[in-house]
């Protein structure tokens, strides 16, 4: 088969586990580059050349440097996904919590019987020819109205503390998310359909990435 | 703690590995026990005495049965979960396409670029009281405009032959599925948050059940 001879390979531009067990679970063949971008740099160049960056531009910003920073040392041909996310409240993006004190105080008062978007960015960049695609989503995420104890015990459990917006979709925190509008996986941070959509853009199917 | 000590045993009356391991992914603690119903004797009954059921009546009343079958047998105070699924694209139910000509056809002609609903019913009953708490939801599923050479790729991994609907949500076809509207896990067959609710409604809050 001249197409799966000539299937490109893919590389991961993140240190995400998430992102990398929602691209085995979809069965798709990868390999993985850590960046060394300092994101805060990035953001602020940004922002001293064209001003306060939204959300979604933000996501996109950041998956763009971590894909070039990549693909400036990746073989020629080689495809380079980046991906960030951002999540939002109300016009303002929340970080990782941290401390237990911070993370409670978010389920409480922001999270709980309430909703956030999830804003996130893919860029795909051919190593070599520096061909390049970009693509970005929100996708609505909504809180359960839970309990002081069930707050308690999830701060407890130490999950929230290192995931942005202290919560993980496919993780504990499944019992407290009653619905999402968009795309799942871009919650966990590596939307597949885009990268499907990416890939098209740059010739490729993504079946020719299936093991 | 003895709100840990007093945590029931939660069953779950379904051979599923994507339900097994939606509650493993929550941290839940559980055992699996499945049931023996006779689907489509509980449903040519239920037309017989009450007319048609739609496909959100035909998940409930699978999910019931399901339930109790395995509850009669249950030593008392254990809670044992039921769940069913049902898909439907503009008013009619699919099943199972079982060979690669049906897989193929209802990707052609009613998956891509189109969307369907997931029907989703889960009961939960205490065994030996008998108190029981039934609840169902919908979720829409957006297919993208995937090509024939993506869908005879797909229907040849054989990923879609033995599901409902013709599409796993966590598998191959996460790169056709753009968008959801609803509960993701629920696509998959549980949904954790419904579980929450249901536990709540027997007085137990699901952190009690976190490993």
């Amino acid at each position: 088969m001249s197409e799966q001879m000539t299937a490109p390979r893919l590389l991961l531009a993140s240190a995400s586990p998430g992102r990398r067990r929602v691209l085995q679970d979809a069965g798709i063949r990868f390999d993985v580059q850590v960046s060394n971008v300092d994101e805060d740099a990035v953001l602020a160049a940004a922002v001293g050349q064209h001003g306060p960056q939204d959300a979604a531009a933000t996501a996109l910003l950041l998956a763009r440097a971590k894909a070039e920073d990549v693909a400036a040392a990746a073989p020629e041909g080689t495809l380079v996904l980046g991906c960030d996310s951002v999540f939002e409240i109300e016009g303002i993006a929340y970080g990782k919590p941290h401390t237990e004190q911070v993370a409670r105080d978010r389920w409480q008062q922001q999270l709980r019987g309430s909703a956030g978007v999830l804003h996130s960015g893919h860029w795909l960049i051919a190593a070599g020819s520096g061909a390049a695609h970009g693509m970005g989503s929100a996708t609505v995420v909504r809180f359960a109205e839970v309990t002081d104890a069930e707050i308690d015990a999830y701060v407890a459990s130490g999950e929230p503390l290192p995931c942005a917006g202290a919560f993980t979709i496919d993780g504990l925190a499944s019992a407290f998310i009653e619905s999402i509008e968009g795309n799942y996986q871009s919650v966990i941070g590596l939307d597949v359909s885009m990268l499907r959509n990416l890939l098209a853009r740059h010739g490729v199917a993504i079946t020719q990435l299936w093991k």
